[in-house]
């Protein structure tokens, strides 16, 4: 293969994870706005958010194109393959958070009222800075291809699963406390699992980097094995 | 091409398709012991259906190995590279319905006392009953490429979609009229909720068939849009 080849394909490597920490930073603005936007109840940003997450989906459709695309040019092998086909499992993570967040966003719009309960908000919020951390650490992990960095955050998920439960059975309280509050907090309770579940595709990302860069698996944790966890 | 390696070819593409539609057996079967384990309360089948969703996870990992191998070896374009773009994205929204499926046995657990209300159970096999079937007439038209029928399946989402509103209001008013049931229909609302994402997934599957077959994407539909609604 020639320099100018082999120059041209990494051209194109780096191109691939340019679009997928595009997408990152798409989705990490989305998750964002979604909260803010329910925290202090601004049904605009709600919107704008809802409206936004198509630009996150024609991204994530442009990149796999692309992907197969070169897979059937380049036909990679080894280290190149791994990379490839992370950025395939990546993308696809972003391109849920985004649907994720939208939720978020949609169900802003569903409470349309303040919040009951400042401590709930601070509750969601700092399960979101959590989250929200998690996200940018896993996507500076994958732009310096930085497994040691992508395991802690593997690691780390399990804080957010226990914000989450505490949330939860908080939430449950306020609703056998007060009838009247039940629809918001079903809302919340909807939110916050979304949330949550942000954090573990986080963890999906950090296991697709480690995964990438060292060609072994990360040993699924505790926080991983409980994704689907039922609260 | 000499007729050997296109026969072989064509073996392959067959195997594919097979893998693709042993993934939706076993997705299908776990999503309707998940409810009936739901609705008896039969915590043995709920474990039973957790335990199963590894397998159709190592499935669908070792199907997306032997897509992108496939990828590489043959270089498909055209009909050829769009059935194995569908294969990886249908196997992919089948791992998800797996995951769902293991969602709502793990709120069988988490409840774990008899359904207070027989109209509720109702309600949910009713869902069940509409999204599994959907479910099967997506894979039955995978399977004979029919684009027709892929269509269909994606007007039919609207119809579970109306169920699952229908079933949070009525969990809303549960909940109001006695605090004592609200932990039981929050679990029972996340389960509703998981039933119509698997309508979804469904949804997702007869889009991807019908662009296999036909090259054109199917306009998306008022249920599609609707796939993260905010109740």
């Amino acid at each position: 293969m020639s320099e100018h080849t082999v120059s041209a394909y990494d051209d194109e490597l780096t191109a691939m994870a340019g679009k997928v920490a595009e997408m990152g930073g798409i989705a990490e603005k989305a998750f964002a706005d979604a909260v803010s936007a329910l925290v202090s109840q601004d049904l605009e940003l709600a919107k704008a958010t809802i409206k936004g997450d198509v630009r996150l989906d024609s991204l994530y459709n442009e990149l796999e194109v692309k992907l197969i695309e070169l897979i059937v040019r380049r036909q990679p092998m080894g280290q190149d393959l791994r990379e490839i086909t992370a950025a395939t499992r990546i993308a696809n993570d972003l391109e849920r958070v985004g649907d994720l967040a939208k939720n978020v966003a949609k169900r802003v719009i569903a409470i349309d009222s303040d919040l009951q309960s400042k401590k709930l908000a601070i509750g969601v919020e700092h399960m979101t800075e959590l989250a929200l951390s998690q996200l940018k650490q896993v996507l500076d992990a994958y732009a310096r291809k930085d497994a040691e960095a992508a395991r802690r955050v593997q690691e780390a998920d399990a804080e957010v699963d226990a914000i989450y439960t505490s949330i939860f059975r908080e939430l449950l309280t306020y609703m056998m406390e007060d009838p009247r509050v039940i629809t918001q907090c079903v809302h919340l309770l909807f939110c916050a699992k979304n949330i949550e579940r942000i954090g573990d595709h986080a963890t999906n990302i950090a296991e697709n980097v480690y995964y990438m860069v060292t060609g072994e698996r990360l040993p699924e944790d505790r926080a991983k094995v409980d994704e689907t966890g039922a609260v």
